[in-house]
């Protein structure tokens, strides 16, 4: 197990600088990836921007290139540093990062007439780069448990939503017709989602005066079942908060717990972060951590 | 009360198949069921769009009848094997299994050159058929009791919404007048609703600097009360998590009631539900209850 | 103090009737308005359809005149009965039962070809006589004192949502100008509301992409604030529920207290209500309360 | 250090009306100071409407101007009797109290033909004075700690909004193209954002059935997600109530607290606010503080 220690000494530090946080140099790469993420974010959504697309395209296009050539850096180095890729590359970022980096490759390939707005369609996949942002959110654990103990009974209501505005849009379908722009099922479905979420687009509405009173019982159970969601929410965050308390360790062994400190170190063989600071094993797989 | 103990062999094997889903075929019975269900409403949903019916009319019209036919088959089946027929026919299922399946009959005797698009909608009444989805959702008995505790204070609340309307929307009325969309009382009333409720459809908008104020008023105002239901149901549901922790019952008594399982098993006799395990007779009506 | 004792019969009968709820005849009393102020509602509402008025103008005109004779007789009889008409009078129901009969009336006096529009928005006013019908909601005291709890809170809280559409408003001014819908401040702060609120209307929306993010934020911050209003009704109600389990009497008090019925009879000298069932004298002045 | 204490009167008298609400004449000044913030910003409303201004155009012209100087006198008193004016000038309210009087001086320097229309928007900037109000509120703290303790958990759930919005953004930009009001994807996520925040203005509105599943999917999240930063100030509002139930002093305590009384006189040198009655000098810096 201890044949990777001897492993090349710029394979893990450059480890340590793409995977942990820690180190000053490990900072500076998440902060410097970061801003590269919403530069390519920003570049993507000014390249849709017909009058600044005519204008600065060059800009735009070698602001691309340099962004897909810095992000595919990334990826090979990812890989190279893990040491099982295999794990990394079918991981969820492992999907994200190659897809924010091949549209960009594929439009030479699949380079045609035709073919290119197509491939404009792929190269907006980079926009899911954003989802990496999700790693810096952290401290939202809290939040996130109290969203699941509850995630089961939003989508039973969610649900009697949806079965609501089938039953009301076809009853509109019917009162209202194609006239009023009621004109099939479905878009009458989807009326009733836009005024039952309190959306209200207009730009379909009631004109008769039974079409009108319908959606007014809709309007008056959209504000009313509004209040289901949160309820739910709200009581499920109050008792997390409440068996948090229960739960609270007494003074020494806060005492104890204060002198143990966790790192952002990650661990090479199976990706699990968090390890504490004197650690030399990893706690989940037994594989020998690295120190310097 | 024994006799029925000796029907025909089929029937009550039917009766399982069709009441109760802890059985395989059960089981199977209620998920082909609930894609059937789904199909017919995507069916109906179809139609309704002119393009889709123009290009497949004679796939959804067959489609249309296979699934009547087999809903027919169903209902017919159900009547058959419960013991008291005329109590399901009148409950609330019975009522639209029924619905669900006449319109296209209907069709038949009723067939005119305009009475047609009525019964179209007669038709479309087997939409109501997704109720029966209703049944699937179960677990959702925790959610009912919050609704149910705080029903009355909403519906309260709700009234004076509407007094709200009513009284805002006169003075609408009166302040916008006709010539800004606001032609009459009702109208003005249902205006009123769609901005109290924040969906604002913007089909009818005041254009007076003093109709915009009392808009502005009205909006604040239901920007603020969406607060009470929302309230009433988070203190309700949290009070009944409240009785919920009080009420639990002791380990010994836990290890006890663990040993009992219920079952989805349906009488015969009063269709009554979940019994237990080992259960001989009905505990609603001492009806003897069959086993394989 | 007891020369009221000896007052006529029918004077202290028709009182029980008028203002009391417990007595059969004083509940089909009750009952026998509440149709008829939901009558009257809807006679207005149906006048002011252009449509309808043109077809049904005699029947709707003598509609009015007998709900506006009953109403004055009610009016009279309430007078009559009370011990102290003037506290009657200026009470905020006597306003209402007065201003729901005397458009009417002031119909025939101010008779001129032009008055007669401002006579029609007089006689809306009759609308107003619907606030009667928040006698009957009764039960909703314990709702009523948990918006009465957070009132102070949540007006601070619209306070800051006026203030911050006042800002939004002027800026949206300076970006979006007159050429985009935002023709002057006051309007900016209309549309503002609009939107900070989730109403929406879109008769007014930016055109400028930084109209647009300014728009965006608005969008947001109205969309997270909501939280606040709820969140304070919601701690209110439960920290009122939780104070009413607090104060929960002994089995023993509620045994005693449970002897002890309280009725709808009202006071004659002052008005108050819910007096036990054995009282002689109000419990607010003293004043001897009669019995049949 | 008592140097200060030999300092003219009238200076220490105009720092106690200035400064301190406690005096009738600080009072009064805190009232007719309001009452001006108030006037001011009806005036630039009144301007900024056309039809208003064309007809009283020197009323306001005068009334913007005594207000302007009104405000300089107030400002120039406030850095005189501060003892430390620098930090009064640097400070928030100090910012804003000369950004509420230098645009209607610098009218004149920048006096030209094109550059009235900027100055117009420079002198709009006197709105912000309005910002003097927040002095007014006070008593909302209770409120803002229940705010400060969820704003972390609500600015993750702002950011996984506008995540969200930038994904579904894009996406409806693919799928609904140019032709439909979706012109770039900025555009998009601002759409997106409308609509997930129940919004609506339907300015922008999909047309293919597509678009139109993809917006009710964005309409139900949006509806559903409504209910996470509402539980989240609930929950955090419910335990600030029980921890403060839970801190609360004894009664010799509090009989103790009681006799002494804070008052808003301010420190001349650290413009420090409530001090004790009996206080010599200021609890933070030391420094003297007068008496009358």
């Amino acid at each position: 197990m201890s044949t990777n220690n001897t492993a090349s000494n710029w394979k893990s530090k450059l480890h340590e600088i793409i995977y942990e946080a820690d180190t000053p140099s490990g900072k500076l790469f998440d902060v410097v990836l970061f801003f590269f993420i919403l530069a390519s974010i920003v570049l993507v959504m000014l390249e849709s921007v017909n009058t600044i697309d005519a204008k600065y395209h060059t800009i735009l296009y070698y602001g691309e290139w340099i962004v897909t050539i810095l992000f595919s850096l990334e990826y090979i180095a990812r890989i190279i540093t893990v040491r099982k890729p295999w794990k990394y590359i079918f991981s969820f970022y492992g999907i994200i990062d190659l897809l924010s980096t091949i549209p960009m490759y594929l439009s030479f390939v699949l380079a045609g007439s035709h073919a290119l707005v197509a491939l404009r369609a792929l190269r907006l996949l980079r926009i899911f780069r954003i989802l990496k942002l999700a790693r810096y959110l952290g401290a939202s654990n809290q939040l996130a448990n109290a969203i699941k103990a509850s995630r089961a009974k939003i989508a039973v209501f969610l649900f009697a939503v949806v079965i609501a505005s089938v039953i009301f849009g076809t009853i509109m379908y019917l009162v209202e017709g194609e006239e009023h722009g009621f004109s099939n099922i479905p878009k009458s479905v989807y009326w009733c989602i836009v005024t039952l979420t309190t959306v209200g687009f207009g730009d379909i509405a009631p004109e008769t005066p039974l079409g009108q009173l319908i959606a007014t019982i809709i309007m008056i159970l959209g504000y009313g079942i509004i209040a289901v969601p949160t309820g739910i929410v709200s009581a499920e965050y109050t008792k997390a908060a409440d068996d948090d308390n229960k739960n609270k360790i007494s003074d020494e062994e806060r005492k104890h717990l204060e002198n143990i400190n966790l790192n952002t170190q990650s661990c090479e063989n199976c990706l699990t972060e968090t390890h504490q600071d004197g650690a030399e094993f990893c706690f989940k797989c037994g594989f020998e951590l690295h120190h310097d």
